[in-house]
């Protein structure tokens, strides 16, 4: 890592706006995260004009554990926060990036997730180029809290929004349901439950979201990522901002057996298991077949399918026809069986 | 307050990203932040084209207690991240909420921060657009931490930049220094030490410094507001990023007799102390008089006056002269004997 005996662990003096406190950034961040618009460290980044309207969106990552199989909160606070610029149809342009760390946390752990965030962000081709570090008393936070926020451009003519669904859109899901919940809920030594074919899905979705809107000029109306609360809930919230039904066929709901069979060991739903690198798309019908054909070109999208459409019907539910053949109505999220999952 | 009796406390559920985290997230912030562009919340929000360069900047607050003379975590997180725009001679225009809760934490404090928030931006005439908030289990954080991103715009022409300095250019401090800092500390209750003449600065100076900007084009070099790290470690910062010499006379500079007692009292420097209202403004000479007196037309700038000039030296050398005659060289701060300051 090539840092300072003195540098094992992070000390109150990291936090402190001093020189310290300058120097863990130098040499965890700004040396990883290398870019022209960051290096200044002046007190905000300069972004050059963009050409049309500005997307901008936060979110903070506190998932436990910090590393869990296919990702780690670095990964998840570079691509939770792309995502949600591309759920609006926006190509991102910059992250911003706010540390809270615990004192006395290894420089060895930072140093891992300052790499993870570097990689993430080099691969999504988005740069970070403005941060905060603030470090708390041991025991005032749990080792490391991560904000991401996003700006991202909307190009003229795109609009995505769910005011957009109308009665006999598709619906569609672009990879399997469930496995980032699912995958650190496993991770969690306390649940004594070990599935190594589980991984997260974590991955940066917005140069396939763009490919489809390019393609389908006007034709993809909603774009949702089913992050907390799980499919089930980015649904109803679709259905509820669009003021229409949605009907969803369980068959064609992308699940693999491994997420299937520890949601049933654990005895949770994976309607409600967190995503982080599925999306949920509305577009018109008559596109919906070339969509899920232009999603499965990219490597997030291997698993896209139609799983259901829009209907008049009563604003806001949400009917599941179930693999056996029943119906159930989905509703969203109430209690929270899973904390600090991203 | 409004809200039902089953809301006394958060709980994990207020994290979940399901129906009882949007109940929250609409009774606490939407209604106190009612604004169109927050509204809709999606993923992101979206805000209209802006005409100039754009900047982007982040922070966390984390300060303790939650609650002080002059202002709270909530009126910090707002006006912080205002000012960091503002130091670049951006207009801010919409803020993002980044909140993390520990589980417990009483909702009347809850409501009360999200009361100052929505204060704190609709002085400032700058909306909280997006948001997002996370509940982590009892223990795993100390009560309340926030982030704000910000995003502004520089209209053409204005250039602020440490790069800029040049030598004989006038360093004006807009307001007395160590304010914020000594007032935190005086109300931890460890210290035993009560300061009833002692009240945070916290203030947001973009309207102030917009005034300046407008009225004398090209003659503010540079802006940095004095926070973690104090009057000093601004100074040495601007001289090290500017590659010149700064020259400060202590007698020239506004402190408050009860931040001078207080710090004498607690073994504290001044020059180290955190200030939230403030902002070291380095100009033309021959611009400075004005500039002072255009400054003292503002409430936060009622103190502002010019403390030292900026020389060919040595780079990054901050030469003191001291009020009994003396010269000493201000450093910036090393360590942190002050901890979760904001």
């Amino acid at each position: 890592m090539g840092i300072d005996e003195d540098m094992e662990r992070v000390t109150l003096d990291h936090g402190s706006g001093g020189l310290a406190a300058r120097e863990l950034v130098r040499r965890l961040f700004v040396a990883r995260l290398d870019n022209p618009l960051l290096a200044p460290l002046e007190d905000s980044a300069v972004l050059p004009p963009i050409g049309g309207r500005l997307a901008f969106t936060t979110d903070s990552y506190v998932v436990d554990p910090l590393f869990f199989p296919g990702g780690d909160i670095g990964l998840l606070a570079v691509n939770g926060t792309v995502n949600d610029l591309a759920m609006r149809g926006a190509r991102p342009l910059a992250l911003s990036l706010g540390m809270i760390l615990e004192e006395g946390l290894e420089m060895e752990i930072l140093a891992r997730v300052a790499d993870s965030i570097a990689a993430a962000a080099e691969r999504a081709g988005v740069p970070v180029v403005t941060g905060d570090t603030k470090v708390v008393p041991r025991g005032a936070a749990d080792k490391m809290f991560i904000n991401t926020s996003g700006v991202g451009v909307i190009a003229d003519g795109v609009e995505i929004s769910p005011r957009r669904l109308q009665g006999g859109d598709a619906v569609i899901l672009s990879a399997s349901m469930g496995d980032h919940g699912i995958t650190v809920l496993a991770a969690r030594a306390e649940l004594g439950f070990s599935g190594t074919e589980l991984k997260s899905d974590t991955a940066a979705l917005h140069r396939m979201t763009a490919a489809v809107i390019a393609r389908f000029p006007g034709a993809v109306h909603a774009l949702r990522d089913p992050t907390r609360g799980g499919v089930a809930t980015a649904l109803c919230e679709l259905a509820a901002a669009g003021g229409l039904e949605l009907e969803i066929d369980e068959i064609a709901i992308p699940l693999r057996p491994p997420v299937r069979a520890a949601g049933e060991l654990l005895g949770i739903d994976p309607f409600f298991l967190a995503n982080e690198g599925s999306c949920i798309m509305v577009v018109e019908a008559a596109d919906a077949a070339d969509v899920v054909a232009e999603l499965r070109r990219h490597p997030e999208g291997g698993q896209a399918a139609v799983i259901g459409r829009v209907k008049s019907g009563e604003p806001g539910r949400v009917v599941l026809h179930t693999a056996v053949g029943g119906r159930r109505r989905l509703r969203p999220l109430t209690g929270d069986p899973l904390p600090r999952i991203c």
